[in-house]
């Protein structure tokens, strides 16, 4: 990604967390991390994440998308005896956000999604998440989310991130960027 | 504590909530947990607190204080091989506090402290937080804190929470309170 778009959307992205009531220092915007897990399509797919902590006990991040764009399924394995996986909660803190777990498919699920992303999707059990409610995922189970048309700021609270572990379902999906942003 | 206060002070926090932009639903409401530290002072001496996830790996609540309300000096220590003591990051959202670790006494400190609270406050490194500032204490290190005068709204990031673990420097301090308040 060009670092014009990054600067962009990290600007987007600080607007939505000032409209959630989320305060930032300058220094934490300069950071937000625009994520378009390679597909260079960043309005459609990817996410802005705000990292406040994360440390080998406790992890904790604001995620921010604009609308409908979509967060690719992915789970996120065990990694050794000690830890089972990363656990995380999903607290809604602004817009709607469209979350995808494993369970009975739901019948007329609202997500929108371009079939090209559409085809790597498995899981459809639909929870609608709104200004304060919240979701917990155990470990290595697979999830995907959506923005709803306004966009959204979720808190996510967890054990240890670990991005380079997590599995995507997409095989085309490259989490981590090749080359660093800046 | 008589119920009556407590119905008080969870309005009272969650209308410091709500200016901090931070959405709970009515069911949160009913249970933010009015701590007064067993001293029946609550208006000096307690915090409201409203955990929205607890688990073994790890833990997110949000602390709201009203003006100059202090959570008393306490430590986590040490629980078993595989758990060193609850680390805790606070991320002040709305407001002002002043927070005491162990380190180089602060000549001058912001906190004003009735005589009754101070002869058991030993640490006084002070670390001022104002909304988007953060800190993360070490387990098993003894910390206070205090709200400034318009009151504060922290969010706390951590391990698992064990309350009842919890050490406190003053001997008549009772964190689990032995009525339960419903």
């Amino acid at each position: 990604m060009k670092k014009d778009i990054v600067r962009k959307h990290q600007g987007k992205a600080s607007v939505l967390l000032r409209k959630a009531g989320i305060v930032i220092t300058s220094g934490e915007k300069q950071r937000i991390e625009v994520a378009d897990c390679g597909f260079d399509d960043i309005d459609n797919c990817g996410l802005q994440i705000l990292v406040y902590e994360n440390n080998e006990r406790y992890c904790a991040k604001e995620l921010v998308l604009f609308s409908r764009q979509i967060c690719p399924e992915h789970r996120h394995p065990p990694i050794d005896d000690k830890n089972a996986g990363k656990q995380e909660t999903f607290r809604c803190r602004w817009g709607k956000v469209f979350l995808y777990v494993e369970g009975e498919p739901t019948p007329a699920p609202k997500a929108e999604v371009p079939a090209n992303y559409r085809k790597h999707l498995t899981v459809w059990h639909e929870i609608i998440l709104r200004p304060g409610d919240q979701h917990t995922l155990p470990p290595d189970t697979k999830h995907w989310f959506q923005a709803g048309d306004e966009g959204c700021v979720v808190s996510e609270f967890s054990s240890a991130s670990i991005d380079e572990k997590d599995i995507f379902t997409d095989p085309r999906v490259r989490r981590i960027p090749e080359i660093e942003q800046d």
